[in-house]
């Protein structure tokens, strides 16, 4: 071996060793990396097939369309519940709302003279994260309670920013839903606006809320940006009555309906631009569903199941399979997911993405989603339990759904059914659950049977929290 | 000035003047550049709903959904008719049917027995690009008539291979569809496949159909690479009966039908595929679609039309809206787009950008969507006409359509009514045809009768093709 010889190898060896290095150093970063800060962002009655990517024809969602294509777009994502305040406590709590009370034969939500709320015993995402030293911000919608022991400050959030329950409650006037047609005064409707615990405006002028609660959680995120933060902010349009601000009204194709999801569009284009621009995108998670289907009665002011049946209210498909979008550039691996997911699940991923164990005290109903977020991997989740109010009406098994029940609401698609022979649907073959194929499969009638026996064997009701009212 | 300053000033002055001649060379070279080529490829029954990014939960269709972040995607693009024959014969002639008798009040399509074609004098796109020197070929099924005289090698193609007539056609058995289940024997369909005007295999082998079409479009196209080329490649699937080849029979969680269309996306895979690596993907336009809605009798053996109503055969939105989508990477403007479109601009747009001279002897349908396609312009098309055989049932003006005459088919969607007042719906509010509003919008139905009447004013009824049987 020649001197140069020698002085080459010895160079090949040092930028090796240097190389190793840098892997090592930048492993034990990784390592150290600070937990991901969390963004959901909750829209409310938005139907599975509003959005461009989910096929809508007329609204314009160029950001969540964009999120689709560099995130994860779950086709089979489903909430808890196909009315507000049972499908929010899922979410917050990872458990089903037959658990906690949060469910009743009596009321399907609270309302604004309903003396309970989500009782404080239970954990909530953001009391969970508070463990591993998260910011925490509600923004929006709250509905599980308006008393000060409910409001989400007393729930694990820093912050709370937003309207305590749906956007028509506290009707001001007699008025049937069309008199103004699209130009509706907020002031029909005296909601109120809170900062934490306090009322800050009243009635709140919706038609800037939703640009007021984009606003805040950009606020929020910014003056949070060295910790880690988690921001659940809940939309509460498209929820009627509709209300968009100037920039957006008379804008959309497909009327005010579309102006306000192009709005709140705008809006988490805004959420995805900060977090670029402060160098967060990387470190952060965003989440983007809705809480329950559309709201078919209210016409072209409800949105639209897309191929799914019916909606907001039932059991149907329409009413509890949901538009998702997980995004986070270089963490989740961009996929269309057709697996099972849910609301409930977010808990248990989020959980284990910050290094907080879960609680041990209580039965969840969640499952560790990152397997298929950061690895593509097969979800989880084989089931989902579809409830109304206190009781099982339906369940699904990996594509196979069984209704033991089936029931309308709005004065829409039919009475309640109790079907003596269940109904079962393939809904990978059949997503409009049209051909009912109980015949030809005992034996996925009798799997699902034993599933929700067994869950139902373990099954401990919560105290009704929503019957009560002042 | 010093003499440095001097020697400076001369040499930027010289990168100047050489910067400028590149500019005007890449200039000049634009001019010159080669006409691009053009890819139709055109499915057979799919739904407007049956593509992930139109909206599918269960059919995973990548290719396309690329194909539509990277290019545009036209949620408002109709065929001229909803049933085969005239659907194919108003894209290739860029004409409503019913001037060349390509529609019938007696005969829906094309028959094995039936006498006649598309008329020859019509001028195919295949027949317009050749006086541009396009190399051009038909691959797939072709139903514009069956005899030598009306096959494709008769109208402008250069090369034919495929089937004459629909896949179901020559039924050799009786036997009730669902018989086999999904294990179709292919031979229970006597269908020939040809090449140009020889019958080259009977029963056409249709497990392996739609990979041998992209096998033959990835050939022509490799073959005719120093040239501009055309290619029409009209799967015949996912019209029933369904095949799919072993590598994708079973694959989808969408059983059959969707394997069906995940081997039709893996083909527009390959189609990419190949333009890119042989460095053409810059100069060609490939366009998607599909020839009318889904056959909805055949129950998970038809696809879906999503949110749009009804399906094939009918005048309602899920008969003739199709899912579209325009790609070519650095030509067609990224968007999705609301605007209106047809099958039948493909003629004129094509033409325009092949710079070949519209015919001037007869009145053409389509409109030039090249401001759209390349600069992300409104649509110049501002209405629609839905034709059912040889008579308007509804015509669409902006957003507004209007039904003279509704009809299901196939034992479903109810009857032939004919509407005194006719119905009116505003499609971008309302995509799924609910809401009549014909009775606060007397102006736009007025409007509406006069377009109508206008283009009825001009019409000259072509004879009929489609009844004279052997």
């Amino acid at each position: 071996m020649t001197t140069y010889q020698l002085v080459t190898k010895a160079r090949s060896l040092a930028l090796l060793t240097f190389l190793m290095f840098c892997c090592l150093l930048a492993s034990a970063q990784n390592d150290k990396s600070p937990p991901p800060n969390f963004v959901i962002i909750f829209a409310d009655d938005l139907g599975y097939g509003d959005l461009g990517t989910f096929g809508h024809p007329s609204i314009q969602t160029p950001n969540l369309d964009r999120m689709a294509t560099e995130g994860q777009k779950w086709t089979n994502f489903y909430v808890a519940a196909s009315v507000c305040t049972p499908s929010r406590a899922a979410l917050l709590t990872g458990r089903l709302p037959v658990r906690n009370g949060m469910c009743s034969n009596k009321s399907r939500v609270l309302f604004p003279n309903s003396v309970n709320g989500l009782p404080t015993e239970e954990i909530t995402l953001a009391e969970q994260l508070k463990q591993a030293g998260y910011a925490t911000a509600a923004i929006g919608k709250w509905h599980l309670g308006h008393k000060p022991e409910f409001l989400p400050t007393s729930q694990g959030f820093d912050y709370y920013y937003g309207i305590p329950y749906s956007n028509d409650m506290d009707k001001a006037v007699k008025k049937d839903y069309w008199a103004d047609g699209d130009d509706i005064p907020f002031q029909d409707y005296n909601v109120p606006l809170m900062r934490d615990t306090e009322i800050v405006e009243r009635p709140a002028d919706q038609t800037t809320i939703t640009k007021r609660y984009t606003e805040e959680t950009v606020k929020f995120i910014k003056e949070h940006k060295s910790e880690p933060f988690f921001v659940y902010l809940a939309h509460n349009l498209p929820h009627i009555p509709l209300f968009a601000s100037k920039d957006f009204k008379g804008k959309s194709k497909r009327g005010l309906y579309g102006d306000v999801i192009e709005e709140i569009d705008y809006g988490v284009g805004e959420v995805i631009k900060v977090l670029e621009e402060e160098g967060l995108a990387e470190n952060t998670i965003v989440v983007f569903t809705s809480d329950n289907g559309p709201w078919l009665p209210f016409k072209t002011h409800g949105g639209s199941a897309g191929l799914l049946r019916a909606g907001k209210g039932t059991t149907w498909e329409g009413g509890m399979r949901v538009p998702t979008i997980f995004w986070s550039p270089s963490r989740v691996t961009p996929a269309v997911v057709s697996d099972l997911g849910s609301t409930m699940d977010l808990f248990t991923t989020f959980s284990a993405m910050a290094q907080v164990a879960m609680p041990n005290d209580r039965l969840m109903d969640g499952v560790d989603l990152s397997p298929t977020l950061l690895k593509g991997e097969e979800s989880p989740r084989k089931h989902i339990l579809y409830y109304r109010g206190p009781e099982v009406y339906a369940a699904r098994l990996g594509e196979y759904k069984l209704h033991y029940i089936t029931q309308g609401e709005y004065g829409m698609f039919g009475g309640k059914e109790v079907h003596e022979t269940p109904i079962l649907y393939h809904l990978g073959h059949d997503p409009s659950e049209q051909f009912d194929i109980a015949a030809e499969h005992p034996e996925v009638i009798e799997e699902i049977n034993q599933l929700v026996k067994e869950h139902q064997s373990t099954l401990v009701k919560g105290k009704d929290q929503l019957a009560e009212r002042e």
